[in-house]
Protein backbone atom coordinates (compact mmCIF):
# COMPACT_ATOMS: atom_id res chain seq x y z
CA UNK A 1 0.00 0.00 0.00
CA UNK A 2 1.77 3.07 -1.12
CA UNK A 3 0.16 6.97 0.15
CA UNK A 4 0.35 8.80 -2.53
CA UNK A 5 -0.83 11.94 -0.68
CA UNK A 6 -2.34 13.04 2.68
CA UNK A 7 -3.95 15.72 4.73
CA UNK A 8 -6.23 16.70 7.54
CA UNK A 9 -9.68 17.83 6.78
CA UNK A 10 -11.74 19.74 8.30
CA UNK A 11 -12.99 18.20 11.54
CA UNK A 12 -9.84 16.81 12.37
CA UNK A 13 -10.23 13.53 10.09
CA UNK A 14 -7.28 12.11 8.48
CA UNK A 15 -6.87 11.40 4.66
CA UNK A 16 -4.75 9.08 3.07
CA UNK A 17 -5.11 8.95 -1.11
CA UNK A 18 -3.25 5.57 -1.61
CA UNK A 19 -2.52 3.01 -4.41
CA UNK A 20 -2.38 -0.92 -3.40
CA UNK A 21 -1.10 -2.02 -6.72
CA UNK A 22 -3.26 -0.91 -9.42
CA UNK A 23 -6.20 -0.17 -7.15
CA UNK A 24 -5.86 3.74 -5.93
CA UNK A 25 -8.53 4.32 -2.66
CA UNK A 26 -8.59 6.48 0.44
CA UNK A 27 -8.41 5.71 4.18
CA UNK A 28 -9.87 8.20 6.68
CA UNK A 29 -8.89 7.57 10.52
CA UNK A 30 -9.43 9.84 13.41
CA UNK A 31 -5.46 10.68 13.19
CA UNK A 32 -2.73 9.19 14.52
CA UNK A 33 -2.21 12.01 16.87
CA UNK A 34 -5.72 11.32 18.96
CA UNK A 35 -6.10 7.64 18.26
CA UNK A 36 -5.13 5.43 21.16
CA UNK A 37 -6.72 1.86 20.94
CA UNK A 38 -6.95 0.35 16.72
CA UNK A 39 -9.97 2.24 15.64
CA UNK A 40 -12.67 -0.34 14.06
CA UNK A 41 -12.60 -0.26 10.01
CA UNK A 42 -15.52 0.48 8.01
CA UNK A 43 -15.27 -0.13 4.41
CA UNK A 44 -17.11 2.19 2.11
CA UNK A 45 -18.71 0.41 -1.16
CA UNK A 46 -20.32 2.57 -4.29
CA UNK A 47 -21.42 2.03 -7.58
CA UNK A 48 -17.80 3.13 -9.04
CA UNK A 49 -16.23 6.23 -9.94
CA UNK A 50 -14.10 7.18 -7.27
CA UNK A 51 -13.63 10.80 -8.73
CA UNK A 52 -17.74 11.43 -8.77
CA UNK A 53 -18.11 9.55 -6.47
CA UNK A 54 -15.38 11.65 -3.67
CA UNK A 55 -17.64 14.01 -1.98
CA UNK A 56 -20.97 11.57 -0.76
CA UNK A 57 -17.71 9.18 0.45
CA UNK A 58 -15.82 11.52 1.94
CA UNK A 59 -18.55 13.09 4.14
CA UNK A 60 -19.72 9.89 5.05
CA UNK A 61 -16.00 9.29 5.79
CA UNK A 62 -16.04 12.32 8.19
CA UNK A 63 -19.15 10.27 9.89
CA UNK A 64 -17.45 7.46 10.92
CA UNK A 65 -14.07 8.96 11.91
CA UNK A 66 -16.18 11.16 14.51
CA UNK A 67 -17.62 7.92 15.45
CA UNK A 68 -14.08 6.92 16.31
CA UNK A 69 -13.85 4.47 13.22
CA UNK A 70 -11.52 4.00 10.36
CA UNK A 71 -12.94 4.43 7.06
CA UNK A 72 -11.68 3.40 3.46
CA UNK A 73 -12.85 2.66 0.19
CA UNK A 74 -11.28 1.87 -3.08
CA UNK A 75 -12.00 2.57 -6.47
CA UNK A 76 -14.26 -0.46 -8.55
CA UNK A 77 -12.77 -2.79 -11.32
CA UNK A 78 -13.50 -1.41 -14.41
CA UNK A 79 -14.23 2.32 -13.01
CA UNK A 80 -13.17 5.62 -12.56
CA UNK A 81 -9.41 5.54 -14.38
CA UNK A 82 -8.90 1.98 -14.08
CA UNK A 83 -8.67 -0.65 -16.90
CA UNK A 84 -12.31 -1.58 -18.72
CA UNK A 85 -13.58 -4.99 -18.35
CA UNK A 86 -14.49 -5.88 -21.39
CA UNK A 87 -17.47 -8.20 -20.44
CA UNK A 88 -18.82 -5.59 -18.41
CA UNK A 89 -18.95 -3.18 -20.54
CA UNK A 90 -20.36 -5.57 -23.38
CA UNK A 91 -23.36 -6.26 -20.72
CA UNK A 92 -24.10 -2.57 -20.22
CA UNK A 93 -24.00 -1.87 -23.93
CA UNK A 94 -27.03 -4.45 -23.86
CA UNK A 95 -28.28 -3.58 -20.58
CA UNK A 96 -28.23 0.33 -22.49
CA UNK A 97 -30.27 -1.01 -25.59
CA UNK A 98 -32.71 -3.06 -23.67
CA UNK A 99 -33.66 0.17 -21.83
CA UNK A 100 -33.58 2.48 -24.88
CA UNK A 101 -35.96 -0.61 -26.23
CA UNK A 102 -38.47 -0.45 -23.68
CA UNK A 103 -37.77 -4.17 -22.72
CA UNK A 104 -37.25 -5.92 -19.22
CA UNK A 105 -33.64 -6.40 -18.76
CA UNK A 106 -32.83 -9.97 -18.26
CA UNK A 107 -31.35 -12.09 -16.31
CA UNK A 108 -28.73 -13.00 -18.22
CA UNK A 109 -27.66 -8.97 -18.96
CA UNK A 110 -27.66 -8.50 -14.97
CA UNK A 111 -25.30 -11.53 -14.54
CA UNK A 112 -22.59 -10.52 -16.87
CA UNK A 113 -23.35 -6.70 -15.65
CA UNK A 114 -22.59 -7.64 -12.26
CA UNK A 115 -21.10 -11.25 -11.56
CA UNK A 116 -17.68 -10.25 -13.08
CA UNK A 117 -17.56 -7.54 -11.19
CA UNK A 118 -18.20 -9.49 -7.94
CA UNK A 119 -15.73 -11.43 -8.61
CA UNK A 120 -13.11 -9.21 -9.54
CA UNK A 121 -13.80 -6.59 -6.77
CA UNK A 122 -14.51 -8.78 -3.59
CA UNK A 123 -10.76 -10.31 -3.61
CA UNK A 124 -9.30 -6.67 -3.92
CA UNK A 125 -11.51 -5.37 -1.39
CA UNK A 126 -10.05 -8.31 1.17
CA UNK A 127 -6.70 -7.12 0.29
CA UNK A 128 -7.46 -4.05 1.12
CA UNK A 129 -8.76 -5.14 4.32
CA UNK A 130 -5.10 -7.53 4.93
CA UNK A 131 -3.27 -4.11 4.27
CA UNK A 132 -5.36 -1.89 6.37
CA UNK A 133 -5.46 -3.72 9.13
CA UNK A 134 -1.61 -4.79 9.19
CA UNK A 135 -1.51 -0.39 10.27
CA UNK A 136 -1.20 0.14 13.74
CA UNK A 137 -3.79 2.59 13.85
CA UNK A 138 -6.43 0.35 12.63
CA UNK A 139 -8.47 -2.75 14.50
CA UNK A 140 -11.30 -5.25 14.03
CA UNK A 141 -13.80 -5.36 13.28
CA UNK A 142 -14.85 -4.49 10.35
CA UNK A 143 -17.79 -3.41 8.72
CA UNK A 144 -19.18 -2.90 5.12
CA UNK A 145 -21.60 0.04 4.15
CA UNK A 146 -23.05 0.90 0.64
CA UNK A 147 -23.31 -0.30 -2.43
CA UNK A 148 -23.33 -2.17 -4.39
CA UNK A 149 -25.24 -4.64 -2.52
CA UNK A 150 -24.09 -7.89 -5.05
CA UNK A 151 -20.61 -6.97 -3.56
CA UNK A 152 -21.65 -6.29 0.11
CA UNK A 153 -23.71 -9.84 -0.08
CA UNK A 154 -20.71 -11.71 -1.52
CA UNK A 155 -18.19 -10.05 1.21
CA UNK A 156 -20.52 -11.09 4.10
CA UNK A 157 -20.29 -14.18 2.96
CA UNK A 158 -16.39 -14.61 2.40
CA UNK A 159 -15.07 -12.55 4.61
CA UNK A 160 -15.10 -13.59 8.05
CA UNK A 161 -13.54 -10.26 9.47
CA UNK A 162 -17.15 -8.34 7.58
CA UNK A 163 -18.98 -7.90 11.63
CA UNK A 164 -21.88 -6.16 10.29
CA UNK A 165 -22.51 -4.32 7.29
CA UNK A 166 -25.05 -1.61 5.95
CA UNK A 167 -26.44 -2.17 2.72
CA UNK A 168 -28.18 0.05 0.10
CA UNK A 169 -30.99 -2.07 -1.99
CA UNK A 170 -30.18 -1.37 -6.10
CA UNK A 171 -31.34 -3.13 -9.00
CA UNK A 172 -29.73 -5.61 -10.95
CA UNK A 173 -29.40 -7.92 -8.54
CA UNK A 174 -28.57 -11.27 -9.90
CA UNK A 175 -30.08 -14.55 -8.43
CA UNK A 176 -27.17 -15.97 -7.37
CA UNK A 177 -27.06 -13.13 -4.50
CA UNK A 178 -30.40 -13.88 -3.64
CA UNK A 179 -28.86 -17.37 -2.80
CA UNK A 180 -25.73 -16.33 -1.45
CA UNK A 181 -27.63 -13.96 0.68
CA UNK A 182 -29.28 -17.24 2.65
CA UNK A 183 -25.73 -17.43 4.01
CA UNK A 184 -25.60 -14.58 5.23
CA UNK A 185 -25.92 -14.42 8.93
CA UNK A 186 -23.84 -11.00 10.12
CA UNK A 187 -25.97 -8.06 11.45
CA UNK A 188 -27.39 -6.08 8.71
CA UNK A 189 -29.34 -2.72 7.92
CA UNK A 190 -30.58 -2.38 4.62
CA UNK A 191 -31.75 0.91 3.51
CA UNK A 192 -34.37 1.42 0.63
CA UNK A 193 -35.22 4.37 -1.15
CA UNK A 194 -39.17 3.71 -1.71
CA UNK A 195 -39.87 5.21 -5.17
CA UNK A 196 -36.39 5.20 -6.74
CA UNK A 197 -36.95 4.81 -10.39
CA UNK A 198 -33.81 3.30 -10.80
CA UNK A 199 -34.57 0.44 -7.78
CA UNK A 200 -37.17 -2.84 -8.00
CA UNK A 201 -39.04 -2.59 -5.30
CA UNK A 202 -39.87 -6.05 -4.97
CA UNK A 203 -37.04 -7.07 -5.65
CA UNK A 204 -35.40 -5.35 -2.69
CA UNK A 205 -38.05 -6.68 -0.43
CA UNK A 206 -37.31 -10.12 -1.38
CA UNK A 207 -33.65 -10.08 -0.65
CA UNK A 208 -33.94 -8.32 2.28
CA UNK A 209 -36.41 -12.00 3.48
CA UNK A 210 -33.82 -14.06 2.00
CA UNK A 211 -31.00 -12.98 4.11
CA UNK A 212 -29.96 -15.80 6.32
CA UNK A 213 -29.03 -12.91 10.04
CA UNK A 214 -31.26 -13.22 12.70
CA UNK A 215 -30.52 -9.60 13.23
CA UNK A 216 -31.10 -7.49 10.18
CA UNK A 217 -33.70 -4.24 9.66
CA UNK A 218 -34.84 -2.81 6.61
CA UNK A 219 -35.19 1.03 6.46
CA UNK A 220 -37.00 2.25 3.60
CA UNK A 221 -37.94 6.09 2.71
CA UNK A 222 -39.34 8.10 0.22
CA UNK A 223 -37.26 9.95 -2.57
CA UNK A 224 -34.45 9.02 -4.95
CA UNK A 225 -31.12 7.31 -4.88
CA UNK A 226 -29.28 10.02 -3.61
CA UNK A 227 -31.99 11.24 -0.84
CA UNK A 228 -31.30 8.89 1.90
CA UNK A 229 -32.44 11.15 4.99
CA UNK A 230 -30.02 12.40 7.20
CA UNK A 231 -31.28 10.58 10.20
CA UNK A 232 -30.97 7.29 8.14
CA UNK A 233 -27.44 8.14 7.98
CA UNK A 234 -27.26 8.76 11.79
CA UNK A 235 -29.43 5.28 11.99
CA UNK A 236 -26.09 3.66 9.82
CA UNK A 237 -23.64 5.20 12.44
CA UNK A 238 -25.19 3.94 15.46
CA UNK A 239 -25.85 0.49 14.00
CA UNK A 240 -21.75 0.31 13.39
CA UNK A 241 -21.28 1.51 17.25
CA UNK A 242 -23.58 -1.17 18.37
CA UNK A 243 -21.77 -3.77 16.36
CA UNK A 244 -18.34 -2.51 15.57
CA UNK A 245 -17.53 -1.14 19.43
CA UNK B 1 -61.67 14.90 33.29
CA UNK B 2 -61.54 13.37 36.49
CA UNK B 3 -58.61 12.47 38.11
CA UNK B 4 -58.63 8.96 40.41
CA UNK B 5 -55.26 8.58 41.33
CA UNK B 6 -51.83 9.93 41.27
CA UNK B 7 -48.30 8.88 41.60
CA UNK B 8 -44.80 10.06 40.99
CA UNK B 9 -42.88 7.56 39.40
CA UNK B 10 -39.17 6.26 39.44
CA UNK B 11 -37.27 8.26 36.60
CA UNK B 12 -39.52 10.73 37.39
CA UNK B 13 -42.66 10.94 35.88
CA UNK B 14 -45.87 12.14 37.51
CA UNK B 15 -48.66 9.30 36.36
CA UNK B 16 -51.98 10.35 36.87
CA UNK B 17 -54.92 7.81 36.57
CA UNK B 18 -58.10 9.72 34.63
CA UNK B 19 -62.02 9.11 33.88
CA UNK B 20 -63.36 10.98 30.99
CA UNK B 21 -67.04 9.82 31.86
CA UNK B 22 -66.90 6.44 31.17
CA UNK B 23 -63.38 6.19 29.79
CA UNK B 24 -60.56 5.35 31.79
CA UNK B 25 -56.98 6.67 30.71
CA UNK B 26 -53.44 7.80 31.59
CA UNK B 27 -51.77 10.64 31.95
CA UNK B 28 -48.16 10.94 32.36
CA UNK B 29 -46.45 14.30 32.43
CA UNK B 30 -42.60 15.62 32.96
CA UNK B 31 -44.01 16.67 36.30
CA UNK B 32 -45.50 20.00 37.26
CA UNK B 33 -42.68 21.36 39.17
CA UNK B 34 -39.91 20.80 36.46
CA UNK B 35 -42.42 21.75 33.80
CA UNK B 36 -41.73 25.53 32.63
CA UNK B 37 -43.17 25.85 29.14
CA UNK B 38 -46.26 23.29 27.97
CA UNK B 39 -45.06 19.85 27.11
CA UNK B 40 -46.26 18.26 23.56
CA UNK B 41 -48.18 15.26 24.02
CA UNK B 42 -48.12 11.74 22.68
CA UNK B 43 -50.87 9.66 22.40
CA UNK B 44 -50.14 6.33 23.56
CA UNK B 45 -52.54 3.43 21.22
CA UNK B 46 -52.68 0.02 21.72
CA UNK B 47 -55.00 -3.02 21.05
CA UNK B 48 -57.15 -2.58 23.88
CA UNK B 49 -56.81 -3.96 27.57
CA UNK B 50 -55.24 -0.92 29.75
CA UNK B 51 -54.95 -3.01 32.50
CA UNK B 52 -52.98 -5.53 30.07
CA UNK B 53 -50.88 -3.13 28.45
CA UNK B 54 -50.13 -0.99 31.06
CA UNK B 55 -46.52 -2.23 32.04
CA UNK B 56 -45.43 -1.54 28.50
CA UNK B 57 -47.59 1.72 27.76
CA UNK B 58 -46.06 3.02 31.10
CA UNK B 59 -42.59 1.89 30.15
CA UNK B 60 -43.48 3.90 26.80
CA UNK B 61 -44.57 7.01 28.41
CA UNK B 62 -41.85 7.25 30.61
CA UNK B 63 -38.97 7.48 27.04
CA UNK B 64 -41.59 10.26 26.54
CA UNK B 65 -41.38 11.96 29.71
CA UNK B 66 -38.14 11.89 29.78
CA UNK B 67 -37.79 13.70 25.79
CA UNK B 68 -39.98 16.49 27.60
CA UNK B 69 -43.24 15.10 26.05
CA UNK B 70 -46.53 14.45 28.15
CA UNK B 71 -48.15 10.81 27.45
CA UNK B 72 -51.67 9.92 27.63
CA UNK B 73 -53.27 7.02 26.73
CA UNK B 74 -57.45 5.77 27.11
CA UNK B 75 -59.36 2.14 27.30
CA UNK B 76 -61.01 1.19 23.71
CA UNK B 77 -64.73 0.94 23.57
CA UNK B 78 -65.50 -2.73 24.35
CA UNK B 79 -62.45 -3.29 25.79
CA UNK B 80 -61.02 -3.76 29.42
CA UNK B 81 -63.88 -3.10 32.03
CA UNK B 82 -65.62 -1.27 30.01
CA UNK B 83 -69.01 -2.37 27.93
CA UNK B 84 -68.37 -4.86 24.99
CA UNK B 85 -69.38 -3.65 21.78
CA UNK B 86 -72.00 -6.43 20.37
CA UNK B 87 -71.34 -6.22 16.71
CA UNK B 88 -67.65 -6.58 17.18
CA UNK B 89 -67.82 -9.62 19.85
CA UNK B 90 -69.62 -11.34 16.86
CA UNK B 91 -67.28 -10.08 14.57
CA UNK B 92 -64.37 -11.71 16.94
CA UNK B 93 -66.69 -14.90 17.62
CA UNK B 94 -66.73 -14.97 13.68
CA UNK B 95 -62.96 -14.65 13.41
CA UNK B 96 -61.94 -17.29 15.74
CA UNK B 97 -64.46 -19.22 13.94
CA UNK B 98 -62.64 -18.73 10.42
CA UNK B 99 -59.57 -18.87 11.93
CA UNK B 100 -59.72 -22.54 13.73
CA UNK B 101 -61.13 -23.58 10.81
CA UNK B 102 -58.33 -22.71 8.63
CA UNK B 103 -60.44 -20.61 6.29
CA UNK B 104 -58.92 -16.71 5.12
CA UNK B 105 -60.30 -13.89 7.39
CA UNK B 106 -62.97 -12.46 4.97
CA UNK B 107 -62.86 -8.72 4.66
CA UNK B 108 -66.33 -8.83 5.85
CA UNK B 109 -65.23 -9.73 9.70
CA UNK B 110 -62.28 -7.02 9.21
CA UNK B 111 -64.59 -4.86 8.73
CA UNK B 112 -67.44 -5.34 11.25
CA UNK B 113 -64.41 -6.39 13.51
CA UNK B 114 -62.75 -3.15 13.29
CA UNK B 115 -64.68 -0.01 11.83
CA UNK B 116 -67.33 0.35 14.70
CA UNK B 117 -64.17 0.47 16.98
CA UNK B 118 -62.67 3.13 14.79
CA UNK B 119 -66.00 4.67 14.38
CA UNK B 120 -66.26 4.86 18.30
CA UNK B 121 -62.55 5.07 19.43
CA UNK B 122 -61.42 8.29 17.16
CA UNK B 123 -63.97 10.69 18.60
CA UNK B 124 -62.92 9.88 22.06
CA UNK B 125 -59.35 10.51 21.26
CA UNK B 126 -60.43 13.74 19.92
CA UNK B 127 -62.50 14.66 23.23
CA UNK B 128 -59.56 12.98 25.41
CA UNK B 129 -57.00 15.93 23.46
CA UNK B 130 -59.84 18.44 24.44
CA UNK B 131 -59.55 17.87 27.86
CA UNK B 132 -55.76 17.24 28.28
CA UNK B 133 -54.82 20.15 25.63
CA UNK B 134 -56.74 22.48 28.30
CA UNK B 135 -54.34 21.60 30.96
CA UNK B 136 -52.08 24.32 31.40
CA UNK B 137 -48.73 22.03 31.40
CA UNK B 138 -50.02 20.55 28.17
CA UNK B 139 -49.35 22.06 24.46
CA UNK B 140 -49.68 21.23 21.00
CA UNK B 141 -48.39 19.30 18.78
CA UNK B 142 -49.96 16.22 19.15
CA UNK B 143 -48.39 12.83 18.20
CA UNK B 144 -50.17 9.36 17.80
CA UNK B 145 -47.69 6.46 18.58
CA UNK B 146 -49.24 2.63 18.61
CA UNK B 147 -51.98 0.82 17.31
CA UNK B 148 -54.69 0.32 16.21
CA UNK B 149 -53.28 1.27 12.44
CA UNK B 150 -57.09 1.60 11.21
CA UNK B 151 -57.39 4.49 14.38
CA UNK B 152 -54.18 5.95 14.17
CA UNK B 153 -55.02 6.71 10.15
CA UNK B 154 -58.77 7.56 10.66
CA UNK B 155 -56.74 10.39 13.69
CA UNK B 156 -54.13 11.48 11.15
CA UNK B 157 -56.91 12.24 8.83
CA UNK B 158 -58.87 13.82 11.15
CA UNK B 159 -57.38 15.64 13.81
CA UNK B 160 -55.22 18.92 12.49
CA UNK B 161 -53.60 18.76 16.10
CA UNK B 162 -52.07 15.17 15.42
CA UNK B 163 -48.59 16.27 13.73
CA UNK B 164 -46.83 13.27 13.40
CA UNK B 165 -47.62 9.61 13.78
CA UNK B 166 -45.49 6.17 14.57
CA UNK B 167 -47.99 3.49 13.32
CA UNK B 168 -47.49 -0.09 14.40
CA UNK B 169 -48.03 -1.84 11.58
CA UNK B 170 -50.45 -5.20 12.12
CA UNK B 171 -53.15 -7.55 10.31
CA UNK B 172 -57.50 -7.20 10.11
CA UNK B 173 -56.66 -3.27 8.19
CA UNK B 174 -60.19 -2.85 6.71
CA UNK B 175 -60.40 -1.88 2.58
CA UNK B 176 -61.78 1.45 3.86
CA UNK B 177 -58.39 2.03 5.90
CA UNK B 178 -56.16 2.03 2.51
CA UNK B 179 -57.85 4.51 0.66
CA UNK B 180 -58.35 6.91 3.93
CA UNK B 181 -54.24 6.24 4.15
CA UNK B 182 -54.05 8.04 0.68
CA UNK B 183 -55.45 11.20 2.60
CA UNK B 184 -52.18 11.20 5.10
CA UNK B 185 -50.06 13.78 5.07
CA UNK B 186 -48.28 13.93 8.16
CA UNK B 187 -45.19 12.54 8.58
CA UNK B 188 -45.09 9.17 9.38
CA UNK B 189 -42.76 6.40 11.09
CA UNK B 190 -44.37 2.71 10.23
CA UNK B 191 -42.83 0.14 12.09
CA UNK B 192 -43.10 -3.43 10.68
CA UNK B 193 -42.40 -6.80 12.33
CA UNK B 194 -41.09 -9.00 9.43
CA UNK B 195 -41.65 -12.32 10.78
CA UNK B 196 -44.97 -11.50 12.87
CA UNK B 197 -47.30 -14.77 12.59
CA UNK B 198 -50.17 -12.47 13.18
CA UNK B 199 -49.28 -9.86 10.51
CA UNK B 200 -49.77 -10.10 6.96
CA UNK B 201 -46.81 -8.40 5.86
CA UNK B 202 -47.70 -7.98 2.16
CA UNK B 203 -50.74 -5.87 3.61
CA UNK B 204 -48.68 -3.39 5.30
CA UNK B 205 -46.36 -3.05 2.90
CA UNK B 206 -49.32 -1.94 0.74
CA UNK B 207 -50.50 -0.03 3.28
CA UNK B 208 -47.38 2.19 3.73
CA UNK B 209 -46.82 2.53 -0.17
CA UNK B 210 -50.72 3.73 -0.21
CA UNK B 211 -49.73 6.50 2.58
CA UNK B 212 -50.24 10.25 1.00
CA UNK B 213 -47.40 11.20 3.17
CA UNK B 214 -44.29 13.37 1.38
CA UNK B 215 -42.43 12.22 4.65
CA UNK B 216 -43.05 8.74 5.39
CA UNK B 217 -40.05 5.68 6.44
CA UNK B 218 -40.38 2.17 7.22
CA UNK B 219 -38.68 0.26 9.68
CA UNK B 220 -39.07 -3.31 9.61
CA UNK B 221 -37.28 -5.94 12.07
CA UNK B 222 -37.28 -9.58 12.78
CA UNK B 223 -39.21 -10.90 15.58
CA UNK B 224 -42.95 -11.34 16.85
CA UNK B 225 -45.22 -8.84 17.94
CA UNK B 226 -43.61 -7.75 20.83
CA UNK B 227 -40.32 -7.58 20.04
CA UNK B 228 -39.91 -4.12 18.40
CA UNK B 229 -36.24 -4.07 18.85
CA UNK B 230 -34.68 -1.19 21.45
CA UNK B 231 -33.00 0.68 19.10
CA UNK B 232 -36.27 1.24 16.74
CA UNK B 233 -38.16 2.48 20.15
CA UNK B 234 -35.58 5.30 20.26
CA UNK B 235 -35.83 5.86 16.99
CA UNK B 236 -39.15 6.55 17.68
CA UNK B 237 -38.38 8.98 20.18
CA UNK B 238 -35.92 10.90 17.99
CA UNK B 239 -38.86 11.03 15.43
CA UNK B 240 -41.11 12.65 17.41
CA UNK B 241 -38.08 15.67 18.94
CA UNK B 242 -37.77 15.60 14.94
CA UNK B 243 -41.78 16.47 14.64
CA UNK B 244 -42.78 17.39 18.11
CA UNK B 245 -40.61 20.27 18.86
Amino acid sequence: MQVTSEQRLDGGAFERAFTLGEIPGFLWTPGSASASAPSPLVLLGHPGGLHTMYPRLAARARRCVAQGFAAATIELPGSGERPRLASAEQARADLRRAIQAGQPVGDDIVDRLILPLVDKAVPEWRVTVDALLSLPEIGGPVGYAGGVIAIGVRLAVVEPRIAAAVLFAGSFVPRATFEEAQQVTIPLLVLLQWDDEGNDRQSALELFDAFGSKEKTLHANMGGHTGVPQFEGDDGDRFFVRHLR
